[in-house]
Parts: structure tokens; C-alpha cells; sequence
């Protein structure tokens, strides 16, 4: 492990911490060590270096950082980098993929195993309190670095060079093509955001629509537009919670949901899926965000990002949502490296708005939002998050024949 | 419950039986009902029917076949059936459709649980004994109604009217672009039939392939078409069983061998992937019959033709095969129809061939065969088996873009 001083480093933030002792010396070299695999070093807030700073460093601003990132540093990394206590030197997003890559094969730690264990169901009552700390917070504020119709999911990129408008038109007709909609069906699209799927799907296919949100600010957007648009007729945005969607369907669509449902709650999404899907017409797809192996959220983006969130695997979603709800899959595409792709764009486009977010809020909510969405995209990038889309309808249900029907039917991006 | 009478009946067999008693009957009716739903009725030696006939009829030749068709429908259909004591008036594919629709959303009975609680590990000498009950019978057996290249799996039919041939080449490149082959690499094709999977890979991809199998008669016509095709240099043909994997591998392809491994199982496939696919190269797919819910196969065609099966859902080959083995899903496909089909063809051809494998084997032989063969082919239409192609890396491997790549890449069928 080489050890340097470099007290003059450039864009070191001076401090008032003064001098480190001997014992932070030494605790920071066994930080280091632990991320020394990435190539990242550690400086101090005296210039004390350990390893290689050179492509890429760990800025640490005073000893209380020091110890909080060392006793918990899946937490307390997003917090000190929010409050300014700690910092990176070097390509933000190369670092940060570098430090993500370490983590993906490893083992599951207790106290992530605890977190597992300790989970609570989301009653109704949790979940608005979860998805207004999240999706109430401006819709001028997602509307700086969405793309124009507002789909705050990941997009489906047909080229590599597609634009984010391109890709996220592209997905909402991947959608609906993967679920071969036809005219007049019924849809209900739980969890809709801004609307933009439900509004794709009643303006090219003719289906009609009911979109769920417990989003207030979402759902007063989504019915401004449908009327706007004079789709209002065709879709119907209901302000109110998944467990609530009564009905009959012949399609259920969730684009981004999934992951706010909570572990403990699959069995209530089986149970609507069951109850609402037409056993003869039905069919549905699951978007979103999932794992290779069980493991929970990060602790920071479980506290401070998206509070009740689970990021599920395929085999918990298969066993605990679809074989309850009497499904069978017909079709799973992993879309991972589109989801790094779009969250490259909001970032690049978040990082061009920062001074308007930064004047609407304060300095640490723009540096939350950026390590968001930084390490979202590295989460995605080295496979520490994956995106599945999930077709799937009754066992004896006919979709497709070959996947040329969904690939060659005319995509209307 | 419409009861008739009928002794004429067109084309009842006459036998010794006798009349009927009344308790004969009132148990016939009991056994109508609970396949009066599918529309077909029992008629009895007698010729007293339950239910009405006109549509298809299941005949009951002895009170013997009554009584344990009662007691164990899921195992005496088959041994009956096999034996002449029972017979399908009617079409013969239409009736069993139909009687195969009513169970694919029953609840799993105590008697499945029984059987999925009591299996046990296919150990390696149980695995050779299962593999040689059914496989060795006779290459030219299979020769008879398989298509040229002897491919005994799932085929893909591009287009609805693709021939057994054209589907069964079709299914080959597609498993070989799903996997992006490229020259040279190093294969591991694990359960591989008759070889026509790993000629394949090495003629039109240029890897070289190393090819496991325990089936005797498999391993040597494979070997001996390999010299003849000039591929002996680049597909090696190895007599032995999946866990005695070793190496290093490019790409680990396994067609239609997972059913064989058997649930207590998985953990041995699951250290043969990890232990041999290349972390940093390694992908792999695997194809198997599955289901949308866990449950045993069907006792008949796990005592009698497929000992130490067991077809898993998806959930069980992720959660128990590709998580420890650190693999991660990339790709998912449901061909149930093209399974259908297939069977469907194979059916037709071993029908055609029959007076063939009557005179080779017996009467007896013929009958569960083609009980077999159009069992699984309305299992598949109905939804009863799911046939899955998974494709899989670990996570952070990037494969394809889209699927554009697989599907428009010069398909070498």
C-alpha cells in the first residue's frame, strides 16, 4: 500500500480539522486497503495519502467522517458526501463505478441481513408517506432533466446514439407491442408516474386505461395532460394505492412500481393481479429494477432516496407474485446497460441544471441528487442493479408466436 | 350427468367382463364427473355410458381398469392405456387436450406433494440407469420419426408452416446466437444428445466444443458422425456424466438435459457452472421443460419413461441453479407453442412409422409411446409444461445491445 503526503493537493478543500493523528493515519490506510482493489486512495484533511490518489481519491474532510464512513460505510457515504464532509477527487462517475464494481459478488453482510429481516410490510399509510418523500417533491423539478414526456423509468435505446426523447418513446411502444394490445381492451396501468405510458397506449392503440398513483403531484400533472391532449375520455387517472385496483382488466402494466412494493408486500400485488386479470384475455408485464441474488437496497438510498424500496430478484418475483397470481412467464429481457445509458443522460442533463436546483433547494440536495444518480448509473454499469421487463399471462395463454411479431410490427416511436 | 346406454357402440371392444353391476356404474358416473368439464365420457365393457359420448369417450375395458383408474388416475391412465385395458373413443389428441386442460390450475394434490417431498438426489449411477432406460433404446428407433439430424428437443418454427427439419436447424443457430458465439472459443455442451447441437457450434461458429453425455448409444453415433463430418478435431464426444465437468469454459450450453438432473440436484449443476464457466467470458443457456408452478411430472412418465425427472419453474432454476453459481439472467423465452409443435410433428411421424416399432418392439411399446407423444404435445398447447430458454452470464457481462442483434444477425438455418 503506497503511503504519501500531499498537502497541497489540488482541490482539496482546506479544513479546520487540522493535523490527523497517528491513529487516523492508520485508519485510513485500513480504509483504504478495503477499496485498494479499485484503485482509489484516501487523502485526509492534512494532505495524508493513502495508496495511489492518482486516478481517483477519496477526499475525507475531518475525523468524524473518517470514523463514521469506516463503521458504516454503505450509509454513511451518501450522507457525508450530502453534507460536504467527504469528497471525490478524479472522474466522479469512473471512481464511483470502480468503487460499485468491488461490491457485486460479494457476500452478503449482517448487517444487509438484517435489513432483510427487519423489513415491514408497506401498509397504505407507509406507502404515500414513501412515494410523496420521492415523486412530490416539483414536478418543475423532474421536469429540468426528464426527457419531454416526463418517464422516469429506463429507456429502451434501439441505437446506441439514440437520444433520451428517441429511447423513452422507443420503450413505451416497446411496452405496449410486448403486450400485443388491441383495440378497446381494458388496461390498468398501476404505478403510472406523470402518465405518459397510459396516454402512449389510449393514443396508438385504442385501449382503454386506468392509471394508478398515490403521487399527488403526478396524478394533477397526468389529468392536465390527458385533457390537454383530449385523451381524458380514453384514460382515467386514480389517485390511489395498488391494493386498491378493483375491476377487470385483460391487461396489467407496471412500469417502475415494483420496486416500492416492499418484500413483505408481494403477496398483495399477487393478490390484485389475481383478482383484476381477465383469466382468458389477460396478460401483464412487470418493469423493473431487479438483482442477481436476494440483497436489500443500499442503506443510504433506502433512507434518504426511496424509503420502503426493495429491489427484488426474478426468483422472488416469479415465486412470490406470479405463481400466487396463477402467471406464467412468457418472456424476460434484461435491460441494464439502457438503464446506465438513461441515467447517463439524466445525469449529464441534472448536472447542466444544478444551478437552477441548487437555487430552488440548497447544495445538499443537489449533491444527494447527484450521487443518486452517478451511482444509480454505476449500479447498472458493473451489474449491481439489473432492469428486468417480465411478460407474463396465464399458462395456457397464446402471445406470440415468435418474438418477430413484437421486433417487426410497426414500432410507432 | 346425461347416463345412456349403449352396447353397440362403434368400435368398443368386446370383452369377457361381463355386465356391469350397479356399483360398476354409480363408481363410472363418479369418475365422469370429475372430467365431465372436457366434455368426455366413460363408457364401461358393458356398454353403459356417463355422460355424453359423442364428443369422446374414455373406455373402460374390466373392472379392474375402473377401480385403479379411480384410485390413481395420474399413474393407471398411462399403465392401462399401455396395456389395452382402457382406450380413447373420439380423436385421439382432441380427447386428451381436453382431459389435460382440466389440471393445469388444479391444486397440487397430496399425492404430487408426496412425490416431490420423497425425491431423491439422481446420483451418479441413478443418472446413467434413467439416462439408459430411455435413450437407449436404439438409435434407429429415433431415427424413425425424428428429423435428419436427430434432434430430440424443442424445435423453433420461424414461421408457423416451417418444416420439423427447417425448425429443428433454426432451433440450433438460435441457441447459438443467443449465446454470441465467436471462433475458438471454448463450449461446454452438457447433455448433447446425438451431437447435432455441438457440430453445429463447431461447423458454422468455429468454437471448439467439448460434449458430455451418458447415454452410451448417443456418445458413439455422435462420435462416429463427428469423423465422418471432419469435426473430430474441434468437438470432442465425452462419455460421462454432468459433474464430472472440468476445465474452462467460453460458453456452458445445456438443451434439454436440466429435466434429467432432478430437484435435489441443482446444487451440483449449480457448482459445475461455477466452477468451469470463465468469470470474465462466461455465458450460458439453459433450455428445459418447465412449469408455472412447482410440481412433480406426472407419475406415469416418471416411473415409465423419464425415471428421476423432474421439470422445475423458473423460480427453482434461478433461486437454486443461477444464484449460487453467481449467474445472472439476461435473457428469458417461453416457446410452449413451438413445443407443441414439434411433438405434434414427432407424433405424426411415429404414428406413420408405427407398423415399424410394433414389429421391432411390441404392441404394448408402440401404445405408451404414442401416449407419450401426445400426452406432451397437449401438456404444451395446454399450458400444462412451459418450455423456457434462459439465457444467462454473470452480472456484469454485456452481451447483446438488443435483440436486433440476435434476430437479424445472418440466421444460418
Amino acid at each position: 500500500m503506497p503511503i504519501s503526503w500531499n498537502p497541497a493537493a489540488a482541490g482539496f478543500r482546506q479544513t479546520t480539522a487540522g493535523r490527523g493523528h497517528q491513529l487516523d493515519h492508520w485508519l485510513a490506510g485500513r480504509l483504504q486497503q478495503t477499496i485498494a482493489p479499485a484503485a482509489v486512495g484516501v487523502e485526509l484533511w492534512d494532505g495524508w495519502c493513502a495508496g495511489d490518489t492518482d486516478a481517483g481519491a477519496l477526499l475525507i474532510h475531518d475525523r468524524g467522517a473518517l470514523l463514521r464512513l469506516i463503521v458504516n460505510p454503505d450509509f454513511e457515504f451518501g450522507e457525508l458526501y450530502t453534507s460536504g464532509r467527504i469528497a471525490i477527487r478524479g472522474d466522479f462517475v469512473n471512481v464511483l463505478e470502480r468503487l460499485s464494481r468491488l461490491s457485486v459478488d460479494t457476500p452478503i453482510s449482517l448487517r444487509e441481513r438484517a435489513a432483510l429481516w427487519t423489513a415491514l410490510p408497506n401498509g397504505l399509510f407507509d406507502a404515500r408517506r414513501n412515494i410523496h418523500h420521492h415523486y412530490d417533491i416539483g414536478n418543475d423539478f423532474y421536469q429540468l432533466w426528464l426527457d419531454a414526456n416526463l418517464v422516469y423509468t429506463c429507456a429502451y435505446y434501439p441505437e446506441r446514439a439514440s437520444t433520451l426523447d428517441e429511447a423513452q418513446a422507443a420503450k413505451l411502444d416497446l411496452v405496449c407491442r410486448k403486450l400485443a394490445l388491441r383495440p378497446d381492451e381494458r388496461v390498468a396501468d398501476v404505478g403510472c408516474g406523470w402518465g405518459a405510458l397510459a396516454l402512449h397506449m389510449a393514443r396508438h392503440y385504442g385501449v382503454r386505461v386506468q392509471a394508478f398513483n398515490i403521487s399527488r403531484e403526478q396524478i394533477a400533472y397526468a389529468r392536465t395532460r390527458a385533457a390537454r391532449e383530449g385523451l381524458a375520455g380514453r384514460v382515467e387517472f386514480i389517485e390511489d394505492d395498488y391494493r386498491n385496483v378493483s375491476g377487470r382488466f385483460d391487461v396489467f402494466a407496471s412500469v417502475g412500481m415494483l420496486e416500492h412494493v416492499g418484500r413483505r408486500s408481494f403477496g398483495d400485488l399477487a393478490a390484485v393481479v389475481r383478482r383484476t386479470l381477465d383469466r382468458h384475455t389477460g396478460r401483464g408485464l412487470l418493469h423493473f429494477i431487479g438483482r442477481h441474488r436476494p440483497r436489500p437496497l443500499n442503506a443510504w438510498i433506502r433512507r434518504r432516496i426511496f424509503p420502503g424500496a426493495y429491489v427484488p430478484t426474478l426468483a422472488e418475483v416469479f415465486a412470490q407474485i406470479l405463481e400466487p397470481a396463477r402467471q406464467n412467464v412468457v418472456d424476460v429481457e434484461n435491460l441494464r446497460l439502457h438503464y446506465a445509458r438513461t441515467l447517463q443522460h439524466w445525469r449529464e442533463r441534472f448536472e447542466r441544471a444544478e444551478p437552477a436546483v441548487r437555487a430552488r433547494f440548497d447544495e445538499p440536495f443537489a449533491r444527494a441528487w447527484r450521487l443518486y444518480l452517478a451511482g444509480s448509473e454505476c449500479a447498472f454499469t458493473t451489474g449491481w442493479l439489473q432492469l428486468f421487463q417480465v411478460v407474463f399471462a396465464p399458462a395456457d395463454r397464446r402471445l406470440h408466436w415468435t418474438r418477430a411479431e413484437v421486433y417487426s410490427s410497426g414500432d410507432r416511436r
